[in-house]
This record gives C-alpha cells, sequence and structure tokens, in this order.
C-alpha cells in the first residue's frame, strides 16, 4: 500500500442517512476492554460492527508494556462477561481475594474479610482480558478489527470518524451510531467540548508507581495469594495483587510533591532507606525495588466526569464517559455495566436508538458519578484509616452486622462488589450504614450485637 | 508577502535561555481587554511585550459585531483603569446606575438602590473600552501589537507560540514568558490540560439573546438610564442596560429547552405573545424586537475554574483562567484585578517571576472561585427571588443595617461592587449577613433597628 494514501472505508458518495432508529453500522472508537465487550453485544443484535484500535493486535503477543497488570473483577464485570458467555474462562485464571490482609511497619500483619463466608473478588491479567475480548469479536463475521488507527477526528452529526494508520495514511469512516470508548483521553469526547458540554477532569495530589515483588525460587508466590496485601502509611500506601505467574504487581501510592513524596525520592539512596524504614518486611521480596522505581513511569490519578454522553449519532461509554480513580476496584466493572445498561435499553427500546440513549445516560449517570465518589472515599479510607484501630473496630462491627443480620444489613463494600443494585444506592446506604455504626460504636451497644429484639428494630429505623 | 510563509518573530538559532530571573520579552496571547490592560502594565515596567490578537485590529473602527454592548464597571474595574491613568476618560463616557428597577407583568416599578447614596455601577461600551486600551497600548514603543493572529501552538516550557495570520502565513514567536488573555477558549490552556491540571466547564440550563430599546424619536432614552432595569419572571427574565447612544441593549435569560425556551419560541407569533404576556411594558420601545430575535444569536453560559495558572513559561490570565457568568457585573472587573495582582506581585518580589507567578496565582485563585459562586448566587437572585416581597422586604432590612451602621455591617454586593477587599471576603461575609437578616427577621426584630445599645452588640456577634 502506498504511504499517505486516502482511505475511505464507506462509498464517500453516500449522502448521509436520517438518524436512524434502526442502525445499521456501528463505529467503535477503541478496542480497550469496554469496546471488546461492546462489540459483541452489538454483533449479538446484528448489527456491522467496526472497531478502530490505536494500539497495534495485542493478540498477536505485543501486548504493550508487557508486564503483568492486574486488575479486580467483581459482580458488576462478572455479570458483563456472562453475558458475552466467557465469565467462567476469565474467572478459571483468576486469582480469588477474600479481603485485605493490612500490613504495618514491624511486619504485623490483620486481616479484614471484604464480604461473607466465600465472597470473594478475582484478580486477573488486564491484557490476558482484553486479549480474551478481542479473540471472542474477532470469531463474528459482523465485527471487524483495525489495529495501529489513532482516531484524529469526529463529526457527531454525520457519524464520520477519521484515523490516521501505522503507515500514515489517512481513513475515513461513516456509521450510523459512533461509540467513543477511547477511555480517558477520548478523541470521541473532543467532539462534544465547544458545545454546552459540562466536563471535569480533578486530579490528585498522589501519583502512583508499578513495582514487583517476585516469586520464589519455586516460582511460587512469597506471600499469601488470596488476599489483597495492603501496607497503609497514613499519607502514602502500597497495595499488592497476584499474578497467576506467582508474582504481586506492587503500586506505591504517594503525593507528587513534599516531604515525603516523589520528589523528594530521587536518589537510590533515598528510595533503599525509604522501603527500608516503610516496607520493612516487603523489601526482601522486591529485588528489582530500584530498577523498578526508576525505570517504570509515575502515573497520574484524576476523576473525569461529563455530561450528556449523547450527541447526536455520537456516543460516549467506559472511561470516556467517567474516569474513576482506582480505589474500589470497581474501573472495569463500571465500564461492563455501562455495556450491559445500554444493550439492555436497546433491547427495550426495541432498536429506538433516540430513546435507547437517552434512557442510557440518564440511567448511568447518577451511578457512574456515585461510584466516581465512592472510589475518592476509599481512597481516604484505604489511606488514612485503614490501619487505625478506630477504623478497625468499626469494620469489625460492621462485619458483624453484615453476619447476624444479612437480610437487615449489607455494606457499601458489599452492595458495590458483590451485588449489581445501582452504584447510587450503594453510596446513599453506605451514608445510612455509617449513621447506624456511629450509633452503636457512640452508644456502646456492642454488648447488644446479638439481641435481635433489640436491634433489628433498630437497625429497620436507621435504614429507613 | 507571499502566502503560507513560515514567519519567525525571533532568531530561531536562539538556544532557549534559562527561565529568567528577570524577563526580557513576555508574550501575550490575546489582545482583549484583560490583555489590552495587562500589556500596558507591564510595558511601565520596561518589559518588551508582544500582543497577538486573533480579530481585525479593532481600532481602525470594524469592532466585530458592531453594535453596542454594554458592561458593568464598578471598584475594582475602575481601580485597575486607575492605574492606567484612564479611569476618568472611560467613566466620562459611562453611564452610572445607582440601583435596580424592576418591572412587573403590570408594569409596575420597584427601586432598590445598589448602594448608599451616590454610590453607582457604569455602563460602558465593551467595544469603546477595549479601543481604548489597545489606544494607549499603541502609544508605548515596548508593545507590539498584531492582528489577525490566531493562536495555534504553545509550548510552555520553551515559550514559543504559534499563530496563523491572515494571510495563512505561519507566524512563530518565543518569549520568556507567554501569558494566555486568550479567554474562556484559551489556546495557551490547552497546552495545560494533559498534565495534572485542574478543569472545569459547567453549562447553565439557560442561554441568552441580546435585544435592544431603541431611543425615541429625539434620540433620548425611552427608560431612566441610570437604573440596571430587571424583569424578573422566575424561570427567566430580561435586563437593560444603557448605551450612550440612547438605547438599550437588552439580554433576555431563559432556558434552552421545556415549555417556555428558546426551543419553544420558535415562530414569530410566539415570540410577539410571548413579549406581549411577560414584559408588556417593553414591547412598545422594541421596534425591531422579532428581527433581533431571530437574527441573534443565542448565546450559552458557563463558569470554567481551572488550576493550576502557572507552567513553566507560561501564565494563563483573566477569562482564561475563570470564565464566570455575567450575573455579578464582575466579568471584566474580575480581568483587571488580576493584572492589579500580577503587577503587585512583579513588583514586591523585585522581578523574580518564579515567585510572583507563584504568589500571583496562590492568592488570586481562592478569589476567583469566590466570585465565580458569588455570580452563580446572584444568577438565582435575580431570576427567582428579586421581584418576591420577602426578598424586597429582606433587600430593604439590609439596607436599613448599612445606612444605620455603615461600620458595622457592609451588604455582600456592597463589598463586591464599590470596594476591593478580595471576594472570598465578600462571599464569607455575605453568609454571615444572611444569618444576620435572617435572625432579625425570623425574631422580628425590624422595629429595634434603631435601638444601637440592641443592635450593635448584637451586629458584631453575628458578623465576628
Amino acid at each position: 500500500m502506498k504511504q499517505n494514501e486516502r482511505i475511505f472505508r464507506y462509498n464517500p458518495n453516500d449522502s448521509v442517512r436520517k438518524f436512524a432508529t434502526m442502525p445499521e453500522k456501528i463505529t467503535l472508537v477503541g478496542g480497550g476492554l469496554s469496546g471488546g465487550l461492546l462489540s459483541v453485544f452489538l454483533a449479538r443484535r446484528g448489527y456491522e460492527v467496526h472497531v478502530y484500535e490505536r494500539r497495534p493486535d495485542m493478540r498477536q503477543g505485543n501486548y504493550a508494556g508487557g508486564r503483568s497488570i492486574n486488575l479486580a473483577l467483581s459482580a458488576r464485570g462478572i455479570r458483563g462477561l456472562e453475558k458475552a458467555g466467557i465469565a467462567q474462562d476469565i474467572l478459571d485464571i483468576g486469582i480469588p481475594m477474600t479481603g485485605r490482609m493490612m500490613h504495618d511497619r514491624e511486619g504485623n500483619l490483620a486481616y479484614q474479610p471484604y464480604g461473607k463466608n466465600g465472597q470473594a473478588i478475582y484478580s486477573i491479567s488486564r491484557g490476558g482480558l482484553n486479549i480474551r475480548l478481542l479473540q471472542l469479536a474477532g470469531a463474528y463475521p459482523n465485527i471487524h478489527l483495525y489495529f495501529d488507527h489513532k482516531c484524529t477526528f469526529c463529526d457527531p452529526q454525520t457519524g464520520i470518524t477519521r484515523y490516521t494508520d501505522v503507515h500514515g495514511n489517512q481513513v475515513e469512516d461513516k456509521a450510523d451510531i459512533v461509540i467513543g470508548t477511547d477511555g480517558v483521553f477520548s478523541a470521541v469526547r473532543d467532539a462534544f467540548m465547544n458545545s454546552r458540554f459540562n466536563y471535569s477532569q480533578s486530579y490528585e495530589d498522589h501519583g502512583y508507581k508499578e513495582l514487583e515483588i517476585t516469586p520464589d525460587a519455586l516460582s511460587d508466590f512469597r506471600l499469601n495469594k488470596n488476599y489483597l496485601h495492603i501496607w497503609p502509611r497514613s499519607s502514602y500506601m502500597m497495595i499488592a495483587l497476584p499474578n497467576t505467574g506467582g508474582n504481586f504487581t506492587c503500586t506505591l501510592f504517594m503525593p507528587w510533591e513534599g516531604e515525603t513524596s516523589f520528589a523528594t525520592l530521587n536518589t537510590k539512596e533515598r528510595v533503599q532507606s525509604f522501603f527500608q524504614k516503610d516496607f520493612a518486611d516487603a523489601v526482601p521480596l522486591m529485588p528489582g525495588l530500584i530498577d523498578d522505581f526508576f525505570g517504570n513511569p509515575t502515573g497520574s490519578l484524576a476523576t473525569f466526569r461529563c455530561y450528556p454522553w449523547v450527541k447526536e449519532r455520537a456516543v460516549l461509554l467506559g472511561d470516556s464517559a467517567h474516569g474513576i480513580i482506582p480505589f474500589y476496584g470497581q474501573g472495569m466493572n463500571c465500564c461492563f455495566e455501562d455495556c450491559i445498561v445500554l444493550d439492555d435499553f436497546i433491547e427495550s427500546c426495541n432498536g429506538d436508538w433516540t430513546k435507547a440513549l437517552e434512557g442510557y445516560q440518564q440511567s448511568r449517570k447518577p451511578n457512574s458519578d456515585a461510584i466516581a465518589s465512592l472510589a475518592i472515599q476509599n481512597f481516604v479510607e484505604m489511606r488514612d484509616l485503614v490501619g487505625t484501630e478506630s477504623f478497625r473496630h468499626r469494620k469489625h462491627v460492621e462485619h458483624d452486622l453484615t453476619e447476624l443480620y444479612p437480610d437487615l444489613f449489607k455494606s457499601q463494600y458489599e452492595l458495590t462488589t458483590f451485588h449489581t443494585t445501582p452504584y447510587k444506592y450503594a453510596l446513599d446506604m453506605g451514608a445510612k450504614n455509617d449513621k447506624l455504626l456511629n450509633h452503636i460504636i457512640s452508644k456502646g451497644l456492642e454488648s447488644k450485637m446479638n439481641d435481635r429484639a433489640y436491634m433489628e428494630p433498630l437497625i429497620k429505623e436507621m435504614l429507613s
């Protein structure tokens, strides 16, 4: 193929079809996790689906970065995968984590279960999941995947999108519907910006750095693999999630600036002594610490909110509509739930996309705002509170309530992670739960926890 | 000059100078009100100032739009003009407005003074003021003005900016400091967006449309020119400000969508009957109503917030740093105060720009956030409350307090409009004033207003 050619993936003499109540061709900008799953849902409904992905085809084994980076998969994400028929495949290669294991400075451990017996979230490989989704998509004759295509333009009115491919060619596409599944720096969203579009990006003072706890000499895990490990240190913290290779991906969250920060940890000696002081039990498990610390980039953490998500033929879904910080482990789960909600509206609106898209955005926006807020709340909880005695006591009382009164009391974490009730409901119930816990602790009612005649009316009243 | 030439406004072989504690060359992107005034302040300090403006040279009489659009000039803006030595020139051609004149549906009038006797804000022509500032700037040998230059690129690290001029030439400039005075859709700010930059744009459900009350047969004003006229109608409203030509510029604020909205006022008959019903006393004064309504664009209303305002050599000032809605009449006044604050920091930091810029942004950000909030509060007040009996009573009590206890009590409006205390102080005092007013009204203390022995301790306590 000649370089810098102009390629049309449609007949450029076609006039724009009237906004279709029943579209034929849907273009997805972005073939990551959201785009991968959504393409399958849409293909199953018979649409012609074209997926343009900026990165190379990761099915060829060149997943960007190559290192094992993991995500927490929970109920909402599992439900999305079930709808695509691959939940069991993915769970089989995931590692269940049943709770948090806290490591203090002296190396003492404290365990907080996430839910009731057996309830777990799953550590899975981001790259592995994405590849699996693309393999699934690639098997559909009505899904067309284009890699190395960077989106440079989107016109919501005509449905035209443009791309630069790896050879420098200009590629133009026209579709009945264009869905931006292209993440927090979405090119589709850029086309929304200058027309009464509410938008915010809000960065945390903290950044993050990925590090590694390697497998032992027998290629086995050096920490219990069935926990999410946390080293909470108030203004900073480290977490570790297991990978199938016997290693853990650690993430250090720390301020960019200030006394103890990425700015001041600028020599090998400082990093070494900082880890020795704060994460002494982890240091022997991290032989590549110094190389990783100076070799890996420092990432930023931000919350992105916007509205509306629909403009003429263009739609935002997944991180392009709502980028959240990772502290509730819900980023991917929320994106997959977006796919389910849109798919449900397509069905219930009998293919009337104007109605379906309006239903999708109105239904989904309050819930994506809620999980964004929950993630910020959990950041504070994990960083500042999780290691304190009062917090542990509170979690203990909460856990007892979930065990003793499972029908009346569900924790916010349980509602968010193990249920598929709307995120907004989980947020609202969490606020009510907090009042109940405050009441129990401040009035010293822990001794009455087993007194059903006393507790049941109290719980009912305070959570109503 | 050949078309599509590449023009360098510096020696492209120059290496980048170390970030200058004492810069020599400062480039302003945007020659509107903020850029015009700031260029004069900087020129007076001896800097070489280059100003690139997207629009043609409005000193040639081709001010965009050409219609008379006015702004409210008050204490902060006047102080900025005083520093530039042109306050009296501008006030001489401004029209003082001493209060709000409310028009109800039956044409009954009610007056609310803005401040104490004689205190006024000034209706002035936006175009006239901008031209005057550019004339002043043009007289400085160290200010270089370039018109018809649209900024296309800014690199905060090198201080390089690029422009397309009216002939299609690419112009490149390099400066020690680049200041974005290019408004709410700032090109300089675009260069901040992808690097831990907090940003939000938030649109109101209301839009606005400019209309006109024409002069009478003797070219005189058809309403009292010394008031800001308001037709408050709860979910929508119209205001009118006088121009020196004997006309008033009216602005109708109304929802974009809904029962009574720009969307439904889509025929001449509907517009005519809507105005006849809601603004009956104004209709005879607006002979061009229908033509204006369908000929003039509908504008949008939004609040823009961002931070930081300084990135390496690039700085945001004026609307590029904080776009606010127009309901406190403070947009320009706030921008001029930005100029004063930056100029003060340049002086107090002895030309150390790193310190000066840090001082400027830290000092100014909370105050620009405060005026953004005040403007939103005032939108609600003007739209929903200003016509109600309870609001009038409240304003009456407030006015009595300002008259009886001028040293102890200053209204939020007075602090914002007639003083130059920080906006944040005005916002905070307004909240305290509200509590005092609630107390007086709910306890029925109006009869004690003249009882100094009772009132003075009460005021002092509640406002402390």
